[in-house]
């Protein structure tokens, strides 16, 4: 996991440099369009120091973010084994995620995407290219449909997130993991994989 | 529909305090063990004062929300017609209203949700008791039933709401509304009337 503590190579005004730089160049141009030579140039280092720091393109879209987790991390659970429960086990690790530590820091990420456009477009990036792009991918989703099957599963699991953690509506707010798997692992396996029309 | 202009009866100090007292209330207590009596108490003013100014506790209670509209008036639309298509009306009725210039000031409702505890309360009592409990009620859903389906219906439609309106995830920002009705219906018509486990 990109964890939040422990050691962070480098000098912390250069680390923040290149976490705005970052910031600035996810929102305005999307994460496919943005190139770690051009973040570096922004923030006035090399591209090297980037890498040294951050590893990569994705863990430093995650730094910027502050997400609380790599969501390629929990990708593996999610898509090992069988097609026809990737839907389940999407739900169950959402659930496992939200109502972890972790959880909290991802409502701040929400809240502030409600009310920030910037943070919007960063949470926007994220869902696409850290998690539903991977997932279908995988599945081997017709890419013409790859984006719609995917914006309907965030429908879905946003949705959940604000009613189980924010809106806090009864009983999904406190209803055991399983009960809320059950009802809507259903819907997203339809999503990623069913008949829309 | 509760509109925002027009001619308001009363002074508007009187009126505002009527408020004030009704959003401490509904948000403090909910709205099913509120009463006209206890806000105008809080308020200083007489009962029929208040029924005078707003019509009754349903139309005080939008009026203290700031709802853009009264889903009240909404729901024969939804309601009338078979039970099985009710999903899909509720689904094209939601998107209309969203959909609408009325969406704007639902996305500041929601907004204020997300980082306001108390607005929060208040979105909660209103979806269940303007919107959620109404439905049930018409569907003849088993009282046992009624909480756990009427918020997984709102899992639903409020992550569209943020999928379509605040994160604006495409497809789904500027999807035409009958391919998210196609999409969309079958899962609220599930969680209205169909098998959960």
């Amino acid at each position: 996991m990109a964890r939040r503590t422990g050691r962070r190579p480098g000098n912390p005004d250069t680390r923040e440099a290149i976490l705005d730089a970052a910031r600035t160049a996810f929102a305005e141009r999307g994460f496919d369009a943005t190139s770690i030579r051009s973040i570096a140039g922004t923030a006035g280092v090399d591209p090297a120091l980037v890498h040294h720091y951050f590893g990569g393109k994705d863990r430093l879209f995650l730094a910027a973010m502050d997400a609380p987790l790599d969501p390629g991390e929990l990708l593996p659970r999610m898509l090992g084994g069988d097609a026809d429960g990737v839907g389940e086990r999407l739900v169950r690790t959402f659930l496992e995620v939200w109502d972890s530590p972790a959880g909290a820091a991802a409502v701040a990420l929400l809240r502030s995407g409600m009310s920030n456009e910037w943070t919007a477009r960063l949470l926007r990036e994220f869902l696409v290219t850290q998690v539903l792009r991977r997932i279908l991918d995988h599945l081997g989703v017709a890419p013409a449909e790859r984006a719609l099957r995917g914006s309907l599963v965030a429908t879905q699991m946003i949705g959940l997130a604000m009613m189980r953690h924010v809106i806090r509506l009864e009983p999904v707010a406190s209803a055991p993991a399983e009960t809320l798997v059950a009802a809507i692992a259903p819907t997203v396996q339809r999503y990623l994989r069913g008949d829309l029309s």
